[in-house]
């Protein structure tokens, strides 16, 4: 089968054998993968992967050690757990030492043709979600995963800052999921008027009132870039907190002094649960449609790969 | 009076006038102040302060407008708020955004033959804790301010990151306040030992047992290091709080990618309240007293906040 991986420093579409599926495992025909920019940072050598790409995907189980669910149209849960210690027997997987991760850790991922993940990670998606939007659903859940994280409550008063894909999704997501006023800032009009058409409200961040210092009781930093961190702390009131979604690669200068001064609380927050994201999507809470930038075949995955860099692109699609 | 000041760049000692005490406040007779890394940092001009210097001590109420404080033996907490603000309303001025505090924010500090500080920041100091540990009270108070800051309970596995001053009294405030397991890292046995005698268990940096690595609940940066605030994350088990209780200087770089992947919480802790610190001196829980390095008279303050610099020095204090 057709594979995007990255080995070896080479980013290339190689030729290589489909999945069997391990024990408890079930191969998955990939109908439409999603390019999130851990990829790109994975492309760029910086997270030690060696193997095929991506783990936003939507299939068709293929095979299964339950019948049932050949012929279903599922999506995955990308971290697969070593199924035993403490954390495993708990039914989450996501901080299990000996976990494998979906295009990420020790395990081939989505941009191919075939993938196999654990039974217990697919979730069928529902018919009324098609494949563009079903192919959200993880970076969706990483996006409800804040809620796992920081209560939000009606008063809560909730900033997001960074207007790309995540941040875009982080923004609907916290507004749908709870009842709190959601502002987004982002350097985009274009952007910001994607999450404003869903009630969240929005500004540009060359224009914030300097009243705002402060004023937020949750700021989530989803931009990925320092300036973006700094200015998230900036927004925090003392003793609020901080939720850190982006995985920034390499270090990231930090102003301790203000944490520690003002009594923040810097939360990181990487997966969440598939089961809110698909419930979203199904009662069209969120709109991931308007997020999809270019849709490229599998055999395009490099050039695919780099579009998914270019400014003001959001979601690059990549179809089997 | 005599004050150790600094302005201008410069750090001297000065004759100024003694405080008259603003309306509800009481001029303090300082009996004896301890110097604090803060207290180093303004003097190398890092935090914007002009002024008399210090905010930890121990003195005698010289005059006040409830007449009862007279003749007492004090300490102060040592954020004076607004009085007006939600906060202050509450009883907390430590997040006034118009607070002053002593010898670090727009008010004269300790290291003066007297102070003045609004009445009720003021707490009389049992007779039991002689002066020597009563000048301990606001950075034990500091240290006990963790408690406010993350639940520990008897199952809760806790790290210290650092054994100077502040890692040392954290790390004894801890084990006092709570039946947790407390260990303190560190890089001096010496240091070490006085945790150790009262029911700390103690591990040299350099000797940690590779299974430590993501092992405990609940881990203290204390260390004001950027490569403790490294050795501090690592040691965090996945989901788990990282304390940051020392005010770095500058921009701190941090790996925030692990922050995320493996989901800590960073928890910024600034001052505590006095009077759980007063109950631990009180009952003799913590030593306080094995962590003086050395006392100056007010006159040579200079040299004394010189001496505190010095590898291997604990706390130093200062005789008006």
């Amino acid at each position: 089968m057709k594979a995007l991986r990255y080995e070896n420093g080479q980013l290339g579409l190689t030729e290589t054998n489909a999945p069997r599926g391990e024990a408890g495992e079930a191969v998955v025909r990939v109908s439409l993968a999603g390019i999130c920019n851990t990829d790109v940072e994975i492309a760029r050598g910086y997270a030690g992967f060696a193997g095929t790409l991506g783990h936003e995907f939507v299939g068709v189980v293929e095979s299964a050690p339950d019948g049932s669910l050949v012929g279903r149209r599922v999506v995955g849960e990308i971290n697969a757990g070593c199924g035993h210690c403490q954390l495993c027997a708990a039914g989450d997987a996501r901080h299990c030492p000996r976990r494998t991760v979906l295009g990420i850790v020790g395990r081939d991922g989505a941009f191919a043709e075939y993938l196999s993940l654990p039974v217990v990670n697919l979730l069928v998606v529902p018919d009324e979600i098609e494949d563009e939007r079903a192919v959200f659903t993880e970076p969706l859940a990483a996006a409800c995963g804040i809620l796992e994280r920081v209560e939000i409550g009606s008063d809560t008063r909730v900033a997001i800052v960074g207007d790309g894909k995540l941040g875009l999704l982080c923004a609907q997501a916290v507004k749908a999921q709870s009842a709190a006023a959601v502002t987004l800032v982002g350097r985009h009009e274009n952007k910001l008027r994607i999450a404003r058409a869903r009630g969240v409200e929005t500004a540009l961040a060359r224009e914030l009132p300097p009243e705002w210092q402060g004023a937020f009781d949750v700021v989530v930093e989803a931009s990925g870039a320092g300036n973006g961190f700094a200015l998230a702390v900036g927004l925090t009131r003392p003793r609020g907190v901080l939720v850190l979604k982006s995985t920034f690669h390499g270090a990231t200068e930090i102003d301790a002094a203000r944490i520690v001064v003002n009594e923040i609380s810097v939360v990181g927050s990487r997966c969440g649960r598939f089961a809110p994201a698909l419930e979203l999507l199904a009662r069209d809470a969120v709109d991931v449609a308007s997020l999809i930038t270019e849709e490229f075949p599998l055999a395009d995955g490099v050039r695919a790969l780099q579009r998914a860099t270019e400014n003001g692109v959001l979601k690059v699609l990549l179809r089997p």
